[in-house]
């Protein structure tokens, strides 16, 4: 069961996967991606993901030859070749091939799916909780589109995992929370379950939505609101949502704890829903 | 005479060069990048190139496994295996090809040189100036490093484009201007040419630094202060510079022209300086 890529509808080992240095997305980073997870085989919210990815290649005016169904069969088909019961299925569209000039060349997109297997956090870390730095955030005017300018988060990431930290918090001058590098940020006060709301800075994350409604789902009051580091040091817990990630406790921002320093009932009940067919799996 | 690349070393045409899609220039623009001209045959400023290269990869914490030594090689292969005497020489460094996850991994990174055929803005362009317009500062907050993340720059070159124009200049909410998509800008007034100061929304061009010499050696007064939208529409001339474009005057900024429509003096004698050897070519 070898990793797989399809690059425009051809198939092969990942390992072997190329693209022409001339690829938009190798010379600017002119591309848009989604990340989805499969449980027991089955991709988790997909239909959320393509839609996503559809509302981002439309901001940034990219238009596939293919259409929903097309890159719903290489899906499947990734999905059936890699046969890893949990994956991470990866799918990027970039605007093409074309001799390096910024305007918008007309040539066809490519698209890359990626299938590699992946694992939950571990339990001992899902019970201990994780650490948080914040960061500056230097990122683009557009942090609402999924895009491969990713260099900001890279970095983040980089500072987080030398601080020996998980993640990696943007922060404005003010600050304001937005998201992390990868995840999107909780904070649970007086039993209300509270992100940041939509916007330019914030993505709108898949995970994101699923667990506002699984909280509301279980009688917990939700809001979107602006969070700062202030709120979090109020806050009884903290906890990121992401789609490899899932839900798991901030229990450290910045070196100093959150509330006791272990995450509390409020992320252990999201995350143990987290997702629906977890159990069925065990 | 073929478009040569030199993919870490190994030469061949630039049209079956190909990359791993796992490169992290592919996946997140995480690299870095260099646009060198050259005229009969020789870079142009290379050093400078060089150096602004050198600082680019610092900034963002890339480390090739070669030597200035070993790159200045495979440039002067590249450009004698392509031939051409007027050609545009691309350096990119990406953090090399590792499965896909954003801090840093520990393998070499991808070094792509190529060498294409380059023309200068035709006479009649040079004559008549370009129009430009404005549009939203989206980028990122390190603009002074030149990353390959692009996607700002792709989208408002494309808008320019859209616009009949030939250039979009980035300009902040208080109607400040940063620069262009792929060039600095400059206005003169009351016989000074002035810029913006260097800064995180600058690029340090070294087709700006030189053109302020070449300002300064024919005995003009330099500036380098905040321009406006305000001041393109008071000033006697406006120009764009860059590697490829060199100089070429400003006549139009959203619709409305700048003084008399035509470019003025200064434009022309520093685009007629600009580079020395062209007077030697003719």
């Amino acid at each position: 069961m070898p990793d797989i890529a399809c690059l425009n509808g051809t198939f092969g080992p990942l390992a072997e996967a190329r693209v022409s240095v001339e690829d938009r997305g190798f010379l600017f980073g002119d591309g848009v991606y989604e990340v989805i997870r499969t449980y027991g085989g089955a991709p988790f919210l997909l239909e959320d993901h393509l839609d996503r990815l559809e509302r981002s290649l439309d901001a940034v005016r990219i238009r596939p030859r293919w259409g929903r169904p097309d890159l719903e069969g290489w899906i499947a088909e990734a999905l059936e070749s890699a046969g890893y019961p949990d994956a991470k299925l990866y799918v990027q569209v970039t605007r093409g091939v074309a001799p390096r000039d910024h305007a918008f060349p007309d040539v066809p997109p490519t698209t890359l799916l990626t299938v590699t297997s992946i694992r939950s956090l571990p339990e001992a870390v899902q019970a201990a909780g994780v650490a948080v730095v914040t960061t500056p955030d230097l990122r683009w005017g557009r942090c609402d589109v999924k895009s491969l300018n990713l260099l900001p988060n890279v970095l983040a990431r980089q500072a987080a995992k030398e601080a020996g930290a998980f993640e990696a918090l943007f922060a404005a001058p003010d600050g304001t929370l937005a998201e992390g590098a990868g995840s999107n940020l909780f904070a649970v006060q007086d039993g209300v379950v509270a992100t940041p709301a939509l916007g330019p800075r914030i993505l709108a994350g898949v995970s994101r939505a699923y667990v506002l409604n699984l909280a509301r789902q279980a009688g917990l009051k939700t809001a979107e609101r602006p969070l700062t580091t202030a709120d979090l040091e109020r806050a009884d817990e903290v906890f990121l949502s992401g789609t490899t990630i899932e839900v798991i406790g901030v229990v450290r921002v910045d070196d100093r704890p959150v509330a006791d320093g272990r995450p509390g009932p409020v992320t252990r009940r999201l995350a143990a829903a987290f997702p629906p067919g977890r159990g069925r799996e065990a």
